[in-house]
């Protein structure tokens, strides 16, 4: 049976790769690494750095490829996401049976954790449901953008005994901030969807390419610092081509010491 | 200036420690190690073991010590951790003036992530508010007991576009499953409080040790594996005397292809 190691590579530094995953990348057959467009390059580059530096079975190949792109203008998000996914389904089926025999051994490098809003793991499940292919998975835990943030502000994610919501951006716009969290963690969000809450009622922890070189890191009561970040994150983005970040909103009333 | 490291390790498996992890380790002075009791010594084990692999500085001393138990009898549960977090800070405060020059640099081993449901960080703002200890705070990342758990069943942690809320055992039971998710994942929970929530509305994945060779994991309709969950939890606990799990609740009406 084909062997597939879906790997969590963390957040953009190569040191947030752990000793599981730089053994599951040294055990694989062949690496399968998504390039395209200016974002895509440098995720790209990343995954280079990481088996530069980490692999050292010289029997393992990489491969690059060009991932399908998801058609954004759909106005159904959830029939662009499902018609994206087959694509790239399809795309990882012949990928597989092009690079590796029946009982070889994929490794593919996700940013992040593979748990937390990343597809690989539902096109895996496409790849053996409507494919058909016979899979041995194995799923390999990295750091996320959450935990780099906090490791970044130096602080907890949860109050004392208290909730962590994780949301989108979408959701955070379209259904205000959780009521039942004293801390949400708000992630894909390509558009400040905290302008739209009481600048007074909250604390902002933001960060941006969290874990590289070009870390960026602002905090501070949302009114105080919401105009600092959308600025630093509109010329960050117009410098790069792209910007990945991700922030955590907390209730003022509820601070502790 | 001292310096500390406050190393997130993982979950029991010592290859969940990052390249980042490492490094920091190598780079300290003294690495303290809290033991006490059944789980504290087998953590304590998980401890000593990451060094025996990863530490290859020959001048990191290794330092072992007994935290202060907290006094679960207290009735307010915030007073309670306020007096063991206090107590803790102390003890640090005296480890770090034993063992490490003003320059010094010490590093702490945390179970899981030091940003969820870990006080390190809290006792740490302690040192620098109460004692006045002047520190350089450096926090790595590590893989939490959700992300194990994930990893454990190969599946994704939220739904598509979905929101996550993490919470406790306590809030579980006291405040019922949370309105704005679909799935919510659940620490710290002493007593299965998963038993208070209709059992057909959920399924469950559920891991106990995740990461280590004794690792348990169960997951399927809530009314279907409730009692079986129940019973594994109580006699793995009865077998080791100290367990620690977590789950993962999704409601069913959003469950996905």
């Amino acid at each position: 049976m084909r062997r597939l190691s879906i790997i969590g590579i963390g957040t953009g530094n190569p040191e947030h790769m752990t000793v599981q995953g730089v053994g599951a990348l040294n055990r694989a057959d062949v690496v399968l690494i998504p390039r395209k467009g200016a974002a895509k390059e440098d995720l790209a580059d990343l995954r280079r750095a990481i088996c530069d530096r980490f692999l050292a079975n010289p029997v393992t190949r990489i491969i690059e490829f060009d991932l399908p792109e998801r058609d954004a203008g759909d106005p159904s998000y959830r029939k662009g996401v499902d018609d994206w996914h087959a694509a790239i389904a399809d795309l990882y089926a012949a990928l597989l049976a092009e690079h590796t025999g029946e009982n070889g051994h994929a490794a593919f490098l996700v940013w992040g954790d593979p748990s937390l809003y990343d597809s690989t793991l539902r096109i895996v499940e496409r790849l053996r449901a409507d494919a058909g292919m016979e899979l041995m998975l194995d799923v390999v835990p990295g750091i996320t953008s959450i935990q780099a943030l906090a490791a970044s502000h130096g602080m907890p994610l949860n109050t004392i005994g208290g909730a962590v919501h994780i949301t989108t951006g979408r959701k955070l716009r379209a259904e205000g901030f959780p009521q039942t969290a004293d801390t949400a963690l708000v992630m894909l969000d390509g558009g400040c969807a905290f302008r739209d809450l009481p600048g007074d009622a909250y604390d902002i922890f933001w960060g941006a390419y969290l874990g590289t070189p070009d870390e960026i890191a602002i905090a501070g009561r949302l009114d105080d610092v919401a105009q600092e970040i959308e600025e630093a994150r509109a010329s960050a983005r117009a410098a790069k081509g792209w910007i990945m970040d991700t922030y955590l909103l907390r209730r003022r009333d509820t601070r502790e010491r």
